[in-house]
């Protein structure tokens, strides 16, 4: 090995998955890599600090059809995501030795970035830096566009969050709280649903594992309906709430994480209440939002800082230990947003 | 019977219905009506010339609960419904004797209006009075709102609409191609593909019987995909079309007669390709546009006198077969808007 050569620990994306994904669709290799930049390189070689696990993750593990909005993963090549980083070397006039970033890197110690376009330079460091990856991020970037953007919040209005106490979620019900909302999440534990009514301050919260019917338990939180659905889960409980739309009604349709293992989707058999109730559903990529990114920020380091807000992440330690994090999501073990600590500065 | 007592035959509703309704559903029966109001009646005595038999009428054969966005017919009570009525006497100021109205009115040879609110005078006259059930009615400002209000059509889009040979759906596609759209209509026989062709412009259209595949069926007319869909059936439909839909392509929801008749609705399976592509479903009901009526009456009698667009009815003849017209519409026996015309001026 060069003087300048390091070992690189990286989490490889073994093959195409149908059904259910494993720790095993996934295997810890290691390389190495120059840490020097050959000239004439674009780019910027960062050493990862914290990755992010999010739900859209496990459809670039299928194998996509080449007209499909995103890129399956490559196999046999290191998973790809968002991830907070240093950067040691840059050939890219925007970012220098020691700048910390946020964007799309590898799971892996060190990775050559050579599309930077939704790389972002990390100014405020009196914030935990994985939060660029929750609440300073994609994540908050999609609460916010998801909830204020598609769903023009009214104060007084009934709002349901799915998944609530996820990396969006959470922050949808403090969204809706300052707004002058009310709402209620559902999420799949006890201990969940104690942190949305407690620590997150949503008006009420409820396990959808303990209940047998779903519409009953939404008509017993909502007895006047919902004006605002914040969907992340899908199938079952996206026919639910369609029974307990208000007139007029919004669903901000941000992901379905309970059909994402699935090869055939649930059906779902409430559609006509669209035509009833003149509900809006509609579907949206974070990435249409970027330009109000700055705004957001400021808005929401605001709130961080007069502790307005809160978010609460679950962090998985050491590579090695990613797998298991992305797998996890699925099952519902993560509490919080889940991140993956890869090495200190 | 007193002199100014006269027969009045009547469409009774028999009762709730459950799944497919049957001519049997309905009565013929004949009352007597005093063809005079009585003073301090506030409300308008017509004489009962066309109407209409309108998809939506199924649904308020069912025993709607309580909190429904409409009510229910009352069994052992003529059907309501819209029709063009001749004014026989009126204790309205903005009705008198002798003029032409549309609106809601009973199933029977004459009728006592009492809620005049969604009445309105018909002022042109050089037009086919029946007209003002379909392409200047309700139909016609449906398709109007649905088309041009929820989807915001560009020059050069993709245009599909299903039950395209109906009441709406022939408006909507002449609306399309008037804005620049490349528009394909489904139908269920060859007649009705054939006058889509011939006679309303589609580009192209097909019959969706002899479509063993939805999605493999969208695909060969919309190669690139499609951009808006206007929505009058559901189930199946919809569900092909989810798959064959842009990246921020707009469904306008108007109907879902595909599922009127059905206890248990159909599953749609593609609803995570409003999220993909970023799709807007959106609901909507005609009334909420009745301020937009005169804009949109001037813009197609203008279209109709220039003949720039052509409309079909289907004409039922005498109250006893408006049973067997109305049943008709769920089998797609109508070809074009159907009537049932009652009485001449």
């Amino acid at each position: 090995m060069e003087s300048d050569q390091v070992r690189n620990k990286q989490v490889i994306f073994r093959d195409y998955v149908s059904g259910c994904i494993r720790e095993s669709d996934m295997y810890i290799a290691t390389d190495s890599v120059k840490i020097k930049l050959q000239s004439g390189t674009k780019g910027v070689l960062v050493k990862n600090l914290y990755l992010s696990c999010d739900p859209y993750m496990r459809m670039r593990m299928k194998n996509l059809p080449a007209d499909f909005f995103m890129k399956p993963f490559a196999p046999g090549s290191p998973i790809v995501g968002r991830g907070v980083a240093k950067v040691l070397e840059s050939e890219h006039p925007e970012f220098k030795e020691g700048d910390i970033v946020w964007g799309m890197t590898g799971w892996e110690e060190y990775s050559l970035i050579t599309s930077t376009d939704t790389l972002f330079k990390i100014q405020d460091r009196d914030i935990p830096l994985s939060y660029y990856l929750g609440i300073l991020g994609m994540p908050g970037l999609t609460a916010y566009a998801g909830f204020y953007e598609i769903c023009s919040p009214k104060k007084g209005e009934f709002v349901f969050v799915s998944a609530a106490s996820g990396a969006v979620g959470q922050l949808v019900g403090q969204f809706a709280k300052l707004s002058g909302c009310y709402v209620v999440g559902s999420a799949g534990t006890k201990d969940k649903v104690d942190l949305l009514k407690h620590k997150f301050g949503f008006d009420d919260a409820f396990n959808y594992k303990e209940e047998p019917d779903l519409n009953a338990a939404l008509k017993r939180y909502f007895p006047e309906g919902i004006d605002i659905y914040f969907e992340n889960v899908g199938g079952k409980m996206l026919d639910a709430v369609l029974l307990n739309m208000r007139p007029r009604g919004r669903i901000s349709a941000c992901g379905m994480i309970s059909q994402y293992n699935l090869e055939q989707p649930d059906g779902v058999n409430n559609l006509m209440h669209i035509i009833y109730k003149r509900i809006r559903i509609e579907g949206f990529v974070v990435s249409d939002y970027y330009d109000q990114y700055p705004k957001y920020l400021e808005m929401v380091l605001k709130y961080i800082r007069e502790g307005k807000i809160v978010y609460v992440e679950d962090v998985a330690d050491g590579l090695e230990n990613a797998p298991a994090a992305l797998v996890g999501l699925f099952n519902g073990n993560n509490i919080g947003k889940q991140i993956v600590a890869v090495a200190s500065e």
